[in-house]
């Protein structure tokens, strides 16, 4: 199948862009390269099957010409801003990278009759509901961060744009997935100041904030594994592990990676990392598991295991 | 208070703008005049506690001098796009028209640190679920309009930037809102159709499309009784009628009102009007007759009034 992955040159977008050529489809991939880099798309532009373009998805006429040129049969959109505290000081780049990206590849899908549309959204969408388990038909949405509402937004476009359309669309909400390429958060955060200083970890919060981490490739195999199964309309999955990791325990397993036995942590205080971060909330996965789909790398494993590769692949150590 | 009405010269604008001047405010009304009028706001224009700045809410640099200036203590959001069937076929209009207007202004009260926002969003946030009961805690809302769309996703940016900015703000959903200034819709269609040709009237869908039909006056009453009752956060109220009118009983009324007997009925079937529109709906007015409100025009009164006041404003008939 022709497919096209707008942000294909992100983290998740490039390992999905690899999946999908093994698996003997055409890829298209579009990125603006803001949060993409070359680098993550390096191996793949080798192969016949891919192609890639340069282009900012906000650019309608230029997505025209690739959609034109391309005759893609899906979209994945998984472009979207990806650091929530930038957007937390400038709410514009959600406008921009986040919503206004959504709206100008249904507009595309429109005109050319694109009929299938996977779409990479967030648990962010729920906002802060400690204590409730989570379902997709969760009642009262309320988001708290400007990336929660632009998704959220997003959510309702492809909902109308896929009852006015008959299109296809599957929204998957997604919690931190983490893995190899990973350019930012938590972990990437507190290898850098480990880095800097191994004596002493400065941890935002009281260090309880609990979330779960999907590890990368079983993100990936359920979008395999989900691709083709698209009903009319939209539909959306919770995916994720249904274990958690505190900020305190990645420290730990991090500290034990590195084979360091004395680092002091020293708590910011507060519940929170940030304004607009969910400090805890732990989701239903029983829509996905019922379709076949279970991930199978808890969240302190997908962490152990995101943390050997980063170590593995760079000396952090100034020796 | 100096209260900024963004949308002030519309149908429901105009007639906020009147009764908050009567109520002893200072109105700042904001209007890019694409669906309001000049004609609405005529008389209030005198006013001295009246200023009128014909500016579109999405470029933003000339609302930052409207708030420099104004120093607004509250929002009033009101501009949107009204013509659902027209962004049905340009969904760019809901894009600019409804979704940026409101980012735009959430800009303008974070940084001029305006801390009070009411909001006019619609039932069409709901989507198409037939039979039920819709209350605010509604859960999996899916529009099926462009419409419908850009307010859901404006009520989640509401909600973000609320949490974010301290602000307060109440979100009104509100069916179809009739009264004196109406310019478009069934009935301002029906009596177009029926000063053409008073022997026959062509219904779109099979007539038994059910809405409630809310009376201006009664919105009004309901904003000003509220509009002081904000809460931290979002706070969100479905508002309307408990009653409906079905589209035959709009004609009945019309047809009684205007003295024809033998008006033949021609339907062009199917089950909603146009594609998009939501056929019938039932939603839980609880929460805001829980606090005090309630409409004192059923949905067929409201009809009738508005066909009176119309008839008597025009004279229908090509003499």
């Amino acid at each position: 199948m022709r497919i096209l992955v707008v942000g294909g040159a992100g983290f998740i977008g490039s390992c999905l862009c690899s999946a999908l050529i093994r698996e003997g489809h055409l890829v298209i991939c579009v990125d603006n390269l803001s949060r993409g880099t070359e680098e993550n798309i390096e191996l793949i532009k080798k192969e016949d099957r891919f192609s890639f373009y340069q282009v900012d998805a906000t650019r309608v006429e230029e997505m025209f010409g690739i959609f034109e040129e391309e005759k893609p049969e899906y979209v994945f959109h998984l472009a979207a801003n990806s650091d929530i505290q930038a957007s937390a000081r400038n709410p514009e780049i959600e406008y921009q990278n986040t919503y206004t990206t959504t709206f100008q590849l249904l507009q595309c899908m429109r005109k050319y009759e694109v009929k299938k549309l996977l779409f990479a959204s967030t648990s962010a969408v729920y906002g802060n509901k400690p204590g409730s388990m989570l379902d997709e038909m969760a009642s009262g949405l309320s988001p708290i961060s400007y990336y929660g509402a632009a998704k959220l937004g997003s959510e309702a476009l492809i909902s109308a744009f896929s009852y006015m359309n008959d299109m296809r669309s599957v929204v998957f909400r997604f919690p931190n997935v983490i893995g190899p390429y990973l350019t930012h958060g938590v972990i990437y955060d507190f290898i850098r100041k480990l880095k800097k200083d191994n004596s002493c970890l400065e941890i935002l919060g009281d260090g309880r904030q609990r979330k779960p981490y999907m590890y990368i490739s079983d993100l990936i195999c359920a979008i395999l594994d989900l691709m083709e199964n698209v009903k009319p309309g939209m539909e959306i999955y919770n995916i994720g592990v249904e274990s958690t990791t505190s900020v305190t325990e990645i420290a730990d397993i991090l500290c034990e990676e590195m084979g360091l036995d004395n680092v002091r942590y020293s708590y910011t205080g507060g519940s929170g990392g940030w304004k607009g971060d969910v400090p805890e909330f732990q989701y239903s996965l029983d829509k996905i598991h019922a379709i076949g789909w279970k991930a199978e790398l808890t969240s302190n494993e997908a962490v152990r295991k995101t943390i050997k590769h980063i170590l593995g692949k760079e000396s952090w150590r100034q020796k």
